[in-house]
């Protein structure tokens, strides 16, 4: 398929929008759908649903909607679902585990290859079936296995280094939940950071605003 | 100040960001910035941060750039820092754990009251601090205190149920880690929900394109 690689962040932010909407309502057993309905269920426009789509060659015919199988395997190959992307974890704090225990990585591409720690206490066990090395092998382990991103869920301290020896063993991508600012020189590696907070801003501002339009219909002549 | 209600979502989006930078830059002890160095900073062209600044009613004055603790302020004061907003969390498994240890409530304005689990040996105990309830007793402390927000980190068969027990408890917002779709039939109560998988998947993307266009290069004649 032909890529436009000249597509806007925002598009880029809808795409895995697109995709879990997409696994819902095949498991929903749904089989065709409206850009209407689907722009309905994602709170987007159909337009917009159609224009992010164009982005990518197309997809749909008018009056018919979409093939709900064809479209979410089209969006995935697009997002590398099928790139056969491999992973690591640094940290196994409470975040860490929750996210080897909980997390699907086999529905986002990514085999989970193994767990890194400096904690003698969890290194050389496993969690959920993958197996926790010592943060001292972790070259050793890179230079062994080809691995796509590393997953940092380290003390912020230790953040900016370790997000360097990924970087340094030729990891592509780093998945940042350390709340720390990861620098990278490299332009061929990818820093990807998770911030709650960013999150929780958001609902915060939409709260505020819902409590202040209250306010001032209470403010209003009855 | 006068809000501007009908903001864009990708606005609102960026108001976290921003309020977050402006947070770094102020503890680097930077006291002015020019809009082209904020947007340098955030990967975000000069006009863009002026355009998005202006939905707020503008700030800044021409030439001298943005004053660092102002525009934080102004923009912490849009996102509802300070109104006193509070939060339990639901679920104290190893995320919500490791959120209630780490995670700076108080900075994004919120003040975390209590959390709930149905475990009989972390009821009664404290986290971080936190006093963990049976959830039995959710609408009860939901009676007697003023709860702005509900973090759901429940299993996802207990996801639904929880948060229309938080809905009809009276919270304004559902901050939901459950990767489940929560439906909330009422439009004045916000579910924002963190998809873990969205960021991995933007991250799969950008990396599969950058490997595409390495293997372009290969092809091209040297």
């Amino acid at each position: 398929m032909k890529r436009n690689t000249r597509v806007s962040t925002a598009v880029i932010r809808r795409l895995p929008r697109y995709y879990r909407q997409l696994s819902e309502l095949q498991e929903s057993g749904v089989v065709r759908i409206s850009s209407n309905a689907l722009g309905k269920s994602m709170g987007l426009t159909a337009s917009q649903i159609r224009q992010d789509l164009f982005c990518f060659g197309g997809f749909g015919q008018q009056g018919y909607g979409y093939k709900v199988d064809s479209l979410k395997e089209e969006i995935g190959d697009i997002l590398g679902i099928n790139q056969g992307h491999t992973i690591v974890v640094l940290g196994t704090g409470n975040l860490g585990r929750a996210i080897i225990e909980n997390f699907k990585f086999s529905s986002n591409g990514f085999q989970l290859l193994a767990a890194f720690d400096v904690n003698e206490r969890v290194v050389g066990t496993r969690i959920a079936g993958v197996p926790v090395y010592h943060a001292d092998s972790l070259e050793a382990f890179l230079g062994e296995n080809q691995v796509s991103v590393g997953l940092l869920t380290v003390p912020i301290a230790a953040a900016q280094e370790m997000g360097d020896r990924l970087v340094a063993a030729g990891v592509r991508g780093i998945w940042n939940f350390t709340n720390y600012e990861i620098s990278c020189v490299r332009d061929d590696v990818v820093v990807e950071s998770v911030h709650f907070s960013d999150s929780l801003l958001a609902l915060s501002y939409m709260i505020t605003q819902r409590e202040d339009r209250e306010e001032e219909k209470k403010g209003e002549p009855q």
